[in-house]
């Protein structure tokens, strides 16, 4: 089976207690291909990047057998680019800057070769985007994946719910569990979050780990204990991109399933 | 296998966001006693308790199979009493009272038919209490688990050193282990702890779940999410009662078998 992830290609700038960084590689297709990658899954971007964006960068997600036919180059545009500082806990963050750039005109291409993609991961963009890209393939994929944050919950609300409503899976995190359903606990909340369409309800809570919600049914894991978090950027793309990954290459879509592939995307 | 639990036997008057009650039973002693009872343990409580305490609580602990004779009765004193209030997640709560009343001047006693207990769970009171109760034990037990709490380190830090240097097993929740350890990272505030003492380090994360950590082995679990939580009150000593029930009735030590009893715990 293939994969096709649509997401950011970007340039983060960031600061955590222990460390800032200036412009350094980010966006959430990025993430998600390289962690797909790992499990040598067949997988596809689609993504735009400026005139800016470093042909060494391509490079290297081309060494690491991600095909990049998706990701468009507008020579003279310049690349997303997104700043943020996180607190003590790393749990949480501030939005410094979001300059949209090339994303502001984002209109995404579907290379022949994953129009016919069985598993498509709809990463974190502007649900217009999200919606084009499912609407463009060959036929509706056998399974998609939605992740999203709560920027698009503030910006795009009934877009975002029409996305919702169309995929079998959702990954977002607690926070956003509660602001998309309203309700404060995640039982309650994923079970909301199920009648808006997704057959698979997934609640990330950083380091204490996620829980799978599937028709009354859940399982939780934990995270892994680390002795250093040094900068948390991109762990639920990393995560969704792993848990998009196992499923393509099992090319099972059973909750069963789903509670491995929720394993090895943490 | 026989367990001896020294705590509190209180009343607590608490305030969530869902509710508020008068002076009810509570006390970590309490709670330690039917966790462990519920799961057929021989389980024998040393505590004291006031003139004012009911007796129809009494007797449904003996009910329960629970051996109180070393829960001692002061006729002219007064039970502890704790009351606090829990803010909106559940997660943290201020302590609105303290009053000690009989605990001031506990001199613990342990029933004849107690003192060779095989497990001793230290459960949250006084480090010289604890201490007590451990010299006068008929030998050292097979197990010492102690449960503590902030409180503790804020008033009697030497003490507490003191206890923790001769416990097999410490529970303590995440700020707790912060707290002791100096180090906010919970791999390495558990090292510090382990070199404080403890072969077994536990770690509570409330609704997160628990880690163990045993000489540089870490076990995770999540905890069963709820889709209602009305009053978390107890719930660590419960956890403590179930999981030191589990290893008394067991009878084995070994990482494995914590393993085992922190699910149990859970």
């Amino acid at each position: 089976m293939k994969l096709l992830a649509v997401g950011t290609v970007a340039f983060d700038a960031i600061e955590t207690p222990f460390g800032k960084t200036d412009k350094i590689l980010g966006g959430a297709a990025t993430y998600i291909g390289l962690a797909a990658s790992v499990m040598k899954t067949d997988v596809s971007l689609v993504s735009v990047i400026g005139g800016d964006f470093p042909q060494h960068y391509l490079d290297m997600m081309t060494s690491k057998g991600i095909n990049i036919d998706g990701v468009e180059m507008i020579k003279d545009g310049k690349t997303f680019f997104w700043s943020g500082k996180y607190h003590n806990d790393l749990n949480s963050r501030d939005t410094l800057a979001t300059e949209l750039n090339v994303l502001e005109n984002f209109d995404p291409k579907i290379p022949e070769s994953a129009k016919d993609a069985e598993v498509l991961l709809l990463g974190n963009l502007h649900p217009a985007v999200q919606l084009a890209v499912l609407d463009r393939m060959e036929k509706r994929p056998q399974l998609v994946i939605l992740d999203t944050m709560n920027f698009w919950m503030d910006l795009t609300w009934d877009l975002l719910l029409e996305v919702i409503a169309k995929t079998d899976v959702i990954t977002i995190n607690d926070e956003e569990a509660r602001q998309l359903s309203g309700e404060y606990s995640l039982v309650k909340a994923a079970q909301k979050i199920h009648d808006m369409g997704p057959e698979f309800v997934i609640i990330k809570k950083g380091e204490h780990g996620a829980l799978l919600f599937n028709d009354g049914k859940i399982f939780a894991i934990p995270a892994l204990p680390l002795e250093e978090v040094f900068d948390p950027t991109g762990a639920g793309d990393t995560f969704a991109g792993g848990f998009a990954a196992y499923l393509t290459k099992n090319q099972e879509f059973t909750f069963e399933e789903m509670k491995s592939a929720l394993i090895v995307g943490s």
